[in-house]
């Protein structure tokens, strides 16, 4: 469910890797259906030809056809705008890869697409932290229910193992506290900044670069940093947060002098996500360099698990492309396959 | 086997938390034995009370004794040397937890122990580097016709969990590289240099903090960082090197005055462990203020893993006391009684 940049890499991967993939580790993965918002939908229940449908939506901009390369499957067979939950029910799969996208502020449609999923005993793989942000409890709940998995690896630091570390590799050992940079946009501009470009050409060359949404005020008000805040403390300390009760500072108000300055000491700023299990807070902090957080450049990120038994551990993701983003929901989708146990 | 330090706090572990994490995990661990070089050793087929052992250990200085808390069941029962190997034979275990003092330029005695108990059918969890440096193709092999696990998280990193992580959450992804400073007593000596320590004065100061061994030359020559460099090429990629593979340097012959002049410019020298699966080096390298190595201060480490498909993943380990390298035995335990996939 959607087809942008994450879809389509993912598809390219399984395209060159999904058979190999399944034979080592004793799955078979199909693609029976594809459903966009603008580019037409499509199921076949023996399993798409992703070549095909990888070039001919390079050539036309859209999909074959909902049903077209089926076998008429779908009640909306040939409609121009599908209906998602229509397409949900009737796609038959064991797994939706939901990709679509979301209005971080209320999470929806996507959490309603997943419920619904879910609901129908489909596992669930999502890049989409709004849900996860938001209703965490109420989904992880329903899947467990319902005997299905319900999987966000690629929405904090795309694939970089978190919540699968957590789960698998940090058994017997409890998350009680976390610090991390975890949003592109706002750590960019703060480094521009710091070379002595001002907020907005800091912000423009963001944009120009595809790291910032045409709309940034999610990323710049501190948004993107509270929802992932807020994922962090529901699944790994089980809190029950959302993102407005995130104490929250956004860098809009950053004093260009004041960082220009900055730079010859070497320290940094840096919007910095803190979470205990009873509270969270995104700040603009001030980082000695030397410290790790300080060496976080650009799109890279960083994240300090403090633990009981492991003391802090830190993953660090450097400079991402949506390989990255895409490898997080081949993982999940593996971890689907191979049937490991849950969160 | 083995009931030093690392061991002791194992045990602690155990004492606090095994029963819990048994009844949540769904198994139950007993120790049914302890064997030590110096101190003797125990078997108790039923379970050995931990915390009358450790308190018992803290004013006798010794174990109660082979056979004494038992049924009997040693052969040596009141030696006051025992034999290790009929310890792994006549012990009852379903695995072992192999820290003994080990060679690691022969990796002996900790591979013929390990490759006992493995031909006996028992699992093995070992804090030794040498067996994996050394004979990790043999030992693998042997463990997987055996239909056993061969697990040895701590011996890199401690407890972080390296292979654990590649194996449960890089999935259908390869590691085509590695980087890392991954040895405490050349970091921190270079870090005292840096700060105008002469060489010996710094090995002195490491020594009394308990960072150095009496013996230092395998850390200050460079053999540990090479056997962690043999055992990530072995484990991780496949490779069939020993440690005297590794292109080597130590760091004797770093020259004070250059080290102190570097303080100022905010850069500094580490001891770098690289490898890709054709061949590995240990080099000092100078970093750049910035870089995520120049921040690991004294007893941390890094290691960054280049990946195909997630790019580089980094992972630091700060300030680690035992409490680590035990954590790194457990998770290997719980992997044993939780029957995960094997490597």
């Amino acid at each position: 469910m959607g087809f942008g940049n994450a879809g389509r890499e993912l598809a390219r991967i399984l395209v060159d890797r999904g058979q190999d993939l399944g034979d080592r580790m004793g799955f078979r993965l199909l693609v029976t259906g594809i459903c966009t918002r603008t580019r037409g939908a499509v199921i076949d229940p023996s399993g798409l030809d992703m070549r095909r449908i990888l070039a001919g939506l390079q050539e036309t901009g859209a999909l074959p056809g909902w049903g077209s390369t089926g076998r008429g499957e779908g009640s909306n067979a040939g409609a121009a705008e599908p209906d998602t939950y229509d397409f949900i029910r009737e796609c038959p799969s064991d797994a939706i890869v939901e990709t679509t996208p979301l209005n971080i502020m209320t999470a929806q449609p996507a959490t309603s697409y997943i419920e619904t999923a879910l609901r129908l005993g489909k596992h669930v793989v999502t890049a989409n932290k709004g849900p996860v942000a938001w209703h965490y409890r109420r989904l992880a709940t329903l899947a467990r229910d319902m005997g299905v998995r319900f999987l966000f690896e690629s929405t904090v630091m795309d694939g970089t193992p978190i919540f699968n570390m957590v789960s698998h590799c940090l058994a017997g050992c409890s998350v009680i506290g976390f610090s991390g940079i975890l949003n592109s946009t706002t750590n960019f501009i703060l480094d521009e900044m710091k070379e002595g470009a001002s907020f907005d050409a800091a912000l423009e060359k963001a944009q120009r670069m595809g790291i910032a949404e045409a709309d940034p005020s999610l990323d710049i008000d501190g948004w993107d940093s509270a929802a992932k805040t807020a994922v962090l403390m529901n699944v790994l300390m089980d809190a029950r947060v959302t993102p407005v009760d995130i104490d929250r500072e956004g860098i809009a108000t950053v004093d260009d002098a004041y960082l220009r300055n900055l730079g010859s000491s070497g320290r940094s700023l840096r919007l910095v996500c803190e979470g205990t299990r009873s509270a969270g807070r995104v700040r603009i902090a001030e980082i000695e360099a030397g410290h790790s957080f300080a060496g976080i450049a650009g799109t890279s990120s960083i994240l300090s698990l403090q633990t009981d038994l492991m003391g802090e551990i830190t993953l660090i993701e450097s400079h991402p492309t949506v390989t990255q983003t895409a490898y997080g929901l081949l993982n999940d989708i593996i971890e689907v396959a191979t049937g490991s146990p849950s969160h």
